[in-house]
């Protein structure tokens, strides 16, 4: 993309990023954007990097996929805290040769995105790169003290997921293995890997009610995220094997492929479903209330125990093993 | 940088975050940080990234070098605002081989200086990456109302610059020409290319006491700055040549090397000194007042016009001739 293309790219994308939302005091134009806070409410802010050929590939992925999903990558750890996005930073390291028409759909997927979840882009950076590389900066808002942590999980409370596991890694993997066989069970799966959606409502509704006593956003495959969620909450705990939720899609693809649903669900990743602990007195209303609100299956898998005990599956043999951190990781997601 | 590394590294700067910063409700460690609004206040928001051998070369910066002036650059953008900086999110593409060492020293040189004007890293994201990317998201406060804007300016107003201009592009310029004279001078200018020091005093000073009604931060050259404060204004404006001030280093440097100082001051760019206008009641407070209270000298280059009578520079010959927009520009910043 050359000077004058980037120049008309900016002039196009500022015109499309004029203030709309009610908090934005002063939009793209200026060395910085200005916002306010709503009343009685905290703050919460978190980024992603996403690099090309690290996190994502375009001959799999579209540059309006590629908009859409960094943005529902950073809504999603903002659901995990309960909290709604209200506004973001964009900022891209784009190669000289990448055409000016991708990047205005790289933008339009994440800006329709960001606005169907009430967020608002509000600037950015845009610079020279050898590799297209992007990154989402984006701050929400949560009412004073309701916030989502990853801490608060408590020895017998209920294990809770969202939708089900394992499907955006088995989506990749036949992305990866063209000879895999999977005509109708893949393209479901490698949906969910190109464009997955944001447990938002879920979020809010484990929030505002306070139904939750710690959430955690499964970027990073169950294995690795139980880690992090009984690291901070000082706690251990077991998932039972045969409670974990799979897609009719997975099961399927594994069959005709002779491989593990269990291996994409523990070990894969990017499934951005929410993983969650319910105090005991809370289970019924995250049982009826919760799914007939947000319009969202959720599971428990399993249960919360003292740190002493570990953190174990419980097989299909009713044997108890070791559940070992083996969620990929481009390289630690330090936040 | 191997996993086992990078991991230790996380650790170590997760230790090295623990929440210190009064409005920081969460710091790193979950999927987002918490911080409060202070009332009264509004927020702004700003970002940019620098990617390696694009903006950096590890030749001439050393990793401290870079972690200070990457969030010096952010605090400039901040400053230009008259806002106070409160929290930051940094994103790291790091590259295999990457020593740890050295990404320590990075951080520390990051900390050091976002904690010197008063933010906080509260996370971000580490990934993996064929060159280094850094990418710095900062959240900063200011008084409701007293954001200084790059669309106040009036014609009428006087146009006053900080500090002196040119210096950092002199010095990239000795870095890249190693058989340039210069050994007593160039030192000085390099010293402003590696480290900069943003007007982090004069932008709170000018916001709280309303004393511009515009300002920006000069990160691109003086020619490049006056366009972006006069196209958001709506205004022109007149600079006289002989009132640019250049410091006794770049006017020695450049008699050495047969250089004209205006190219680097006009053309050049990451001066960070801040481009501001001043309406004719405020001139004596700004002259007098401002350099007692912020230890920084100010100087009064210009004035604004109506916008029919241009951007235009008043060369020493008393000559009337158009300015263009020539300073560089990585892409075109577009916030």
């Amino acid at each position: 993309m050359g000077k004058t293309g980037e120049f008309g790219f900016i002039d196009k994308i500022r015109s499309a990023m004029k203030t709309k939302n009610p908090s934005v005091v002063l939009g793209i134009g200026d060395d910085a954007a200005i916002f306010k806070p709503t009343l009685g409410h905290e703050l919460i802010f978190t980024t992603d990097m996403l690099v090309e050929d690290r996190h994502f590939d375009f001959k799999w992925i579209s540059p309006w996929q590629l908009g859409a999903k960094t943005m529902a990558v950073n809504v999603s750890d903002c659901a995990a805290m309960g909290a709604k996005p209200t506004v973001a930073l964009v900022s891209l390291g784009v190669p000289s040769a990448f055409p000016v028409k991708d990047l205005e759909a790289f933008y339009d997927g994440m800006k329709g995105w960001a606005e169907s979840y009430g967020a608002q882009i509000v600037g950015g950076d845009t610079v020279g790169s050898d590799k297209f590389v992007v990154n989402v900066a984006l701050v929400g808002e949560v009412e004073k003290g309701k916030a989502l942590k990853r801490s608060g999980a408590q020895a017998g409370d209920a294990l809770f997921v969202t939708g089900t596991l394992g499907d955006s890694a088995a989506g990749l993997y036949s992305l990866q293995h063209p000879s895999a066989k999977g005509q109708e069970t893949a393209p479901l799966l490698v949906k969910r890997h190109l464009t997955p959606i944001p447990r938002f409502a879920v979020g809010r509704a484990l929030s505002t009610k306070k139904w939750a006593t710690s959430a955690i956003d499964i970027s990073d495959g169950l294995s690795s995220e139980i880690h992090h969620l009984c690291e901070e909450s000082g706690v251990g705990a077991e998932i039972h094997e045969e409670a974990i939720p799979y897609s009719a899609s997975l099961i399927h693809f594994c069959d005709e492929n002779q491989l593990d649903p269990l291996h994409f669900a523990l070990d894969g990743g990017e499934d951005y479903e929410l993983l969650f602990t319910v105090p005991l007195a809370k289970i019924s209303d995250v049982l009826q209330k919760l799914p007939a609100e947000t319009g969202t299956v959720v599971k428990s898998i399993g249960r919360m125990v003292p740190k002493s005990k570990g953190i174990t599956l419980i097989n299909r043999k009713g044997e108890r093993v070791a559940l070992k951190a083996k969620g990929y990781d481009h390289f630690g997601k330090d936040h």
